[in-house]
């Protein structure tokens, strides 16, 4: 095994800027793209016009479709949607990686049907390995673009935690470390969730004071899921949490952000989604989100409205006016 | 006493927003501005065209100077730049207000000196009144365009707080109850620096990622100080807290937002607030906060950067660095 090798399975956006910070040191990073035409069109041009066009990979990187490439390294790094994540594991599974190496999930969603957290069906398929997440306020661009970020590593041994700090810091790529990684992996998949909801008010055009309501709400919403998840408020609270959250639901480059706009203002849901290139994970993710709430039996009127309005044709204003609505009474009651 | 009379004192854009907010259903409202000249004016014109031209003023508002036609109201609410709010309730002590009269307080601010917040001065000041207060995510423009807005009445009696949300609130202005006044102030109050910091990382130009850790930051900031003040953490992850940080570090509506973000691209403070009609409190707010937090001996770094670059000339993007290059280690550490 070699640990200043990393591999990084899915060459999205994410997956892109994260090769492109983590080789600048000259550190040996493989790149992996399911499809083989565009492995060797990347390889080739060191560009990734589709979901990152501002930067070129540096010569360290290599990009390949064949996982073999990838089982010899110290660090495996999930960047894939997350409906695809465990088809993508058991594919490297019957490739056999070093059975030293650690899993990295950069991937943020809920599995549909399972209800399971990406670390938990990485745990699944590779029962012997330790598996960590990363998650924070990350718009890919901006990393890519050098801007300063700070994110979150979540790992149950905190010796790993540590030695990944190390390995994948940067001196604007800053990570802190925690144990929670439940916390961690559930404020990023809820939070697309939240940012549909919060796009959908600034499409409707209810101004700012609605939304910062709306945004304060799912963090209440948030906690109180993640708490039944068996999660911890005080994660919540920070970048992981809270961070990627307002990032989400205000930065004009937030996919999902941009999808709730579009359908506040209107357009159909299956029109927007033909439109993108990208993944807009909140999609999926409602429909999952909603399935473990009802399991749990905890009340989420955020996400029910934001299913509703995917699933169920429910006019967006209507679903906005029966979230802003409810009734006055005493705060957090 | 008149309880179906409410008096507004100051007649900047929250002030008025309120005036006109209020009035609608014929309730009979007097607003008060120091300026005999710019109280006659709005009295005749019944447009606020220095703060607030979105509106006209309806009939049921009659615009004052005189504190004289305040004293029979059954609440007194205060909307008065910080600074000059202990001046004024004392000049309306000297009026002889009815002692029934509940005191509401939409002022946000620490005073400078004493450390006391707005509800603090108004029970010194009057010792046998209810006092109360007021804070949200409540952009006055979006209030005076009838947006949905939500907000917080704080105030030690219950009873009252009840009675105030049933007569203040309006069907696109829903208010909350709780008895944690101290919490619901200090978010209102230190919103602003922390937005100052916001909008200078946005006029530097760091991107939305660094911002993002910025506010989360400025949250565990704001507990960590309310906390040491008797407030309780919960109360700062609702509406008054995170809801109104959210909205004022990312609305760019908000006035210190804009402050901020004119400092970040290098004009000095002197020309910023010579060229603003409005008062942005967290210009005078950061000095309070700051000898609060030194009183306290709790580590405020964005308090004191925001203090280095507003009184000590420190250069926006030194503080910047010193905030975002901090240790890594343990969240929450």
């Amino acid at each position: 095994m070699k640990i200043d090798k990393t591999a990084i399975l899915g060459a999205g956006s994410w997956g892109t800027a994260l090769a492109w910070l983590w080789a600048r040191d000259d550190r040996s990073i493989v790149l992996w793209a399911r499809n083989p035409d565009r492995a060797a069109r990347l390889q080739a041009s060191r560009e990734n016009s589709d979901y990152l066009p501002e930067i070129k990979l540096p010569g360290a990187v290599q990009v390949t479709s064949d996982l073999r490439d990838c089982i010899d390294a110290g660090v495996i790094v999930f960047v894939t949607p997350s409906t695809v994540l465990r088809a993508i594991a058991t594919q490297l599974r019957q490739a056999r990686p070093n059975e030293s190496a650690v899993l990295l999930s950069c991937t943020k969603g809920i599995e549909h049907g399972s209800g399971m957290l990406m670390s938990q069906i990485l745990g699944e398929i590779f029962p012997k390995q330790t598996v960590a997440v990363l998650s924070g306020p990350n718009l890919a661009g901006e990393v890519a673009r050098n801007l300063p970020t700070a994110t979150v590593i979540g790992c149950a041994d905190q010796t790993w935690a540590t030695a990944l700090q190390d390995l994948l810091s940067r001196s604007r790529f800053r990570i802190y470390t925690s144990a929670d990684v439940t916390s961690i992996e559930l404020g990023g998949a809820l939070k697309n969730v939240f940012a549909l909801a919060a796009g959908i008010s600034d499409g409707i055009g209810l101004g700012d004071n609605a939304k910062a309501a709306l945004v304060t709400r799912s963090l209440a919403e948030l906690v109180r899921v993640g708490v039944a998840m068996g999660g911890s408020p005080q994660t919540f609270y920070g970048l992981s949490g809270v961070g990627d959250l307002v990032v989400t639901c205000y930065s004009e480059r937030s996919r999902n952000h941009t999808v709730g706009k579009r359908l506040g203002r209107g357009e159909p849901l299956h029109e927007i989604t033909a439109s993108m290139k990208m993944v807009a994970e909140g999609i999926s993710n409602a429909r999952s989100a909603r399935e473990c709430a009802q399991r749990l039996k905890i009340d989420t009127p955020i996400i029910d409205q934001v299913y509703a309005m995917l699933y169920e044709q429910k006019p967006p204003l209507a679903a906005l006016k029966e979230l802003l609505g409810r009734e006055q009474k005493a705060e957090g009651a």
